[in-house]
């Protein structure tokens, strides 16, 4: 080993030392809703050394990365022993996305990933991504783990070497470390994204949320989150779909909207956490929405405040998709602190803490979206001559 | 000349020289593969005061620019007389593109412009736009100057004011000041970018890098990057192209890519770099990347990491058009150095370092891309593993 590659590796290990140990802090006073934090709780250079680097002098002799790591984003969330336990997307340089757990203590700070990433057996030797994973603790007793697979559409011209096809796989597990894939899931439309799996029986049978669309990038007519029921998880196959939540004009999500993580139980109702997305000349822009939805019937929506929840803001908004917040995971504990991983722009997670009260609070007492600048006018005054005596 | 013109002219030229007397220094650690470079080497900023602003107190008495330069990107590079020279595209605000030669000994910081912008003949009125000029130091002993020349498409409709027709346009010089233009490249394809000269004849012939493409925009049918021979630089022509790299999906370059600046001979083969592009939500991502040719043939890939080797980051994934890193000039010092000259988001320029020797390791050593997720989760293992015994 020269005194080149150690004084390197010392570099290195430094630097990751520093932010491994970086403590992070809510931003204060927040919205009222929810604190976001100072630091990213996961970005590309928190993925350990030794699975970018190789290590052995003899073999990289300038310590350069073999391996690099573009991006780590969309994680999917859950409780596991105490520990907050995330399985992100890992993006590498070259554009294929694999799994990998990581897990915190407190679940704002101090991830650390297992030593390896999640190695699951590829069904379809034509597989090409997966991403995306919704973790789902389900009242079966498994955990299961629902993800988009992606593969080259075989009907498309040799000259498009874009086009795809987009289908959700099917994983459980009992401890996040031991996985069992089961079929991909069956669905009526030619495409599904954004799948994920409700945490209890619907009439003894599996709830999915669902995002039927056309093609590949645009949903076409479809669009909207579905819902839709299968017998089985082990050959999971949906006959129907019924879109519970749809694309509406001038709204937050005009273009396309899709489920996030599974719902949280609430005394009053499931609350879900979605992505509404809408273009601009600067492309598509993704922002969050929380909607509540009916105790006895997943699928049937009692509340939805107007607008969004959470927006890309500051630093969030640019990275490799910039304009973009998407959450697939998050996680409630004993104490009933919401903790909700969001990722950004593509590119790196964050998290962003509140209580299932302040969720339900937001939920019930913010007004639904009027559709019209006048009924928004409207409300705003209302607001605003409500509140003449408050302003001393 | 009043007070005020003076105070004003006196804190332009201050500014002016901050400016030019900034020192660069390398980012430490790095990826082991190059560094990259605190500020960027060329900006509009750089551009020189008289090329902007009416000097004359009596004509621009506010002294406001007169001219105004948008950015500055894509440079070709060659060293001449021990100087690194770059030809930079220089972008009006008028969006109109010229060149303009600046210098510098060290390559990383003190460049200045020669006393004029190059000053060449267009031979065709409707020529509208020209820029990225890849300079080839041909072993027939000229210095080529290859770029894309732009002009509206005649056949488009007149409420069409977008589609243009791009070619290759050819220039040769000894010195950088005197610039003779021969005829454009005749090419089977119906547009061209990216077209570069090989600097050394192959079986006596001329070879070129070629980026054949159906429409302007698009790359359509076409796409990746191709190579051509013609037997006269005077009258260049080529009949056939064939492509050696082509757009692969789910890959850094689905979409499209090209040739950056010419290769550099190395005994190990033709060292090239190039940029890949895929689309995204916001718009398409541009990186670069690196592979080997043959010596004897060098359309012959012989060695191609997986994945990008440098893709926009920080201040550089926003610009005038954002998350792009492009390059078309690069040169070797004696020492074999590398000097890597890119543009990030067609706004401003950069310098990255390294050598040759890292350059050979990298594309010797760093894994293909294996083009699916498990292939990828296999490697990554793979190297997870191997580090074990070093994890001390």
């Amino acid at each position: 080993m020269t005194a080149a590659f150690q004084r390197r590796l010392h570099q290195l290990r430094e630097h990751e030392q520093e932010l491994l140990k970086l403590k992070n802090r809510p931003l204060k006073p927040g919205s009222g809703v929810f604190f976001r934090y100072q630091n990213p709780v996961l970005t590309a250079n928190h993925i350990p050394l030794h699975w970018r680097y190789d290590l052995n002098p003899d073999t990289n002799p300038y310590l350069m990365e073999r391996l690099g790591v573009n991006a780590v984003l969309n994680p999917g969330a859950i409780i596991l022993d105490d520990k907050i336990n995330l399985i992100v997307r890992v993006e590498g340089v070259d554009r294929k996305s694999f799994f990998a757990v990581a897990e915190s203590e407190n679940g704002i700070d101090s991830f650390r990933f297992h030593d390896y990433p999640v190695d699951i057996a590829s069904f379809d030797i034509d597989e090409t991504n997966i991403y995306d994973m919704r973790l789902t603790q389900h009242e079966d007793g498994w955990i299961y783990g629902l993800f988009c697979t992606e593969k080259r559409d075989s009907a498309a011209n040799p000259s498009d070497q874009v086009s795809a096809i987009a289908q959700c796989g099917i994983l459980r597990t009992r401890d996040l470390r031991k996985w069992e894939r089961l079929p991909d899931l069956i669905t009526p439309s030619q495409q599904q994204r954004n799948v994920v799996l409700h945490p209890e029986f619907v009439n003894g049978r599996y709830g999915l949320y669902t995002r039927p669309q056309d093609s590949f990038i645009s949903t076409g007519r479809g669009g909207g989150i579905g819902w839709a029921l299968t017998d089985s998880m082990e050959k999971a196959e949906v006959k129907q779909e019924k879109i519970m939540d749809s694309r509406t004009y001038h709204t937050i999500s005009e273009l396309k909207n899709g489920q996030g993580p599974p719902p949280l139980k609430t005394p009053a109702g499931w609350l879900h956490l979605a992505h509404g997305v809408r273009n601009t000349a600067a492309g598509l822009r993704y922002v969050l929405y929380l909607f509540l939805t009916s105790l006895d019937q997943p699928d049937k929506i009692i509340k939805k405040p107007g607008g969004y929840f959470l927006a890309p803001e500051g630093e969030e908004r640019v990275g490799d998709v910039s304009n973009v917040v998407f959450c697939n995971g998050w996680v409630v504990r004993e104490n009933q602190d919401v903790f909700i991983y969001y990722a950004s722009s593509d590119t790196r997670i964050h998290v962003a803490t509140s209580t299932i009260e302040q969720l339900l609070d937001y939920v019930n007492h913010s007004p639904p979206d009027p559709l019209t600048f006048s009924g928004c006018v409207k409300q705003r005054n209302a607001l605003i001559k409500n509140n003449q005596p408050f302003l001393i």
